[in-house]
């Protein structure tokens, strides 16, 4: 099915799939990081949690309206999406105060946001993805006022969608980041993955952390966490 | 003329302005700081260049079209404003890429933004006056969305007037760092100060700095480049 390796990321290994042009296929890796790669692990089966994650979020998206960049799941660890041009930007919507944004602006942990705060970090590695403004990201990626405004209205559509679908599985949707691609057609999609590891998911209840966080904070058992997610979207279908 | 200090910040003491309801003394110091007051030195002198030159520039702009908080000059160090309720975001403009911007983005210096970039930072010394977009402004003041525009939209005009007049003088104003306050009527006005304080100012032909960057770096004499810029505008008169 896949053809060479077009690219390794922290989290994935992307690659051409084989006679589809413009198609690809996304790899998902067992390796977890955190604070911009300084962290790592290896938990073996993280590849398909995500990987089957993804693959019901995506879809779920799609019966909203949503496009993305997903076309269907391949087998335990990879999945078939549409070839884009990713957009240099990580667009982060957040619900309630947690992470980085309590420290950078002194916001007491757990405060709502409402509306929900956007966020735009500039995707590069070796500047630590700073946090941008819009006329940073119009100077620093290609895209235009407009498109810019298309991605920050579809991020918050989609904060909408996927809210309702964790609360319908007894979580709190915190934060997010999504990444958009660009089609050879030049219309911009969502891309990337929606798991717990780019997403901070709390149990409704208990508020226990269903997410990434386990391993950043080393508070609990990440394989664990990631099951629960994939058990609780599996039983709401 | 002053009656009690209202507030003491790193460059000027406020006084209350005797027996004058709404309006304000501020008496410009000799103190310099740079790197949020991690580099500290005093410049006899200073505060008298620094009052002088402000009381060229807030005039300029009131000829211009637009409003600032500046009355008059009262004496060497001090001068009469309205009276403001300070809105807690530093707006900077950036004809061209030096200081943070370049480290942060990594931009090359001198790279000139046409259109220039704006950026806010939270009024917060605690928190080292961080980086925001536009959402956090919202939440971490009281500024409306379209006072943040025009704000915004205010700080681009001032650009552009203060360009033609540094111009006019053999200097590029290569970025600047600006204020608001809110009058009692709601009205927001630009306050604070325009100095080599809150300017880079360089030589348009030899590109010498001629800004607050000669103490920043240690590499020129403070006291004869604010010299240099007043000189100047004098001379412009």
């Amino acid at each position: 099915m896949k053809s060479s390796l077009l690219y390794e990321g922290k989290a994935k290994k992307i690659y051409q799939a084989e006679g589809k042009k413009g198609q690809l296929v996304l790899s998902y890796k067992n390796d977890a990081t955190a604070f911009n790669g300084e962290k790592k692990a290896t938990f073996t089966g993280k590849g398909r949690l995500n990987n089957e994650i993804s693959a019901r979020i995506f879809p779920f998206l799609h019966d909203q309206g949503i496009e993305t960049h997903f076309i269907e799941r391949l087998n335990e660890t990879e999945q078939l999406v549409q070839q884009t041009e990713i957009i240099p930007l990580e667009v982060v919507v957040r619900n309630l105060a947690t992470g980085s944004i309590t420290k950078r602006l002194g916001i007491k942990e757990k405060t709502m946001f409402d509306p929900p705060i956007l966020e735009l970090f500039y995707k590069d590695d070796d500047l630590g993805d700073p946090l941008i403004n819009e006329e940073h990201a119009l100077f620093l990626s290609d895209v235009t006022l407009s498109e810019l405004q298309e991605i920050k209205s579809k991020a918050l559509e989609i904060n909408k969608q996927l809210t309702k679908l964790f609360a319908a599985i007894g979580i709190t949707l915190v934060d997010f980041k999504l990444e958009f691609g660009r089609l050879a057609s030049g219309c911009i999609i969502l891309a990337d993955e929606i798991s717990p590891d780019t997403c901070r998911l709390w149990d409704i209840t208990t508020e226990e952390k269903l997410d990434k966080d386990v391993f950043r904070q080393g508070t609990g058992d990440l394989l664990e966490v990631y099951e629960e997610i994939l058990k609780r979207l599996e039983a709401n279908q």
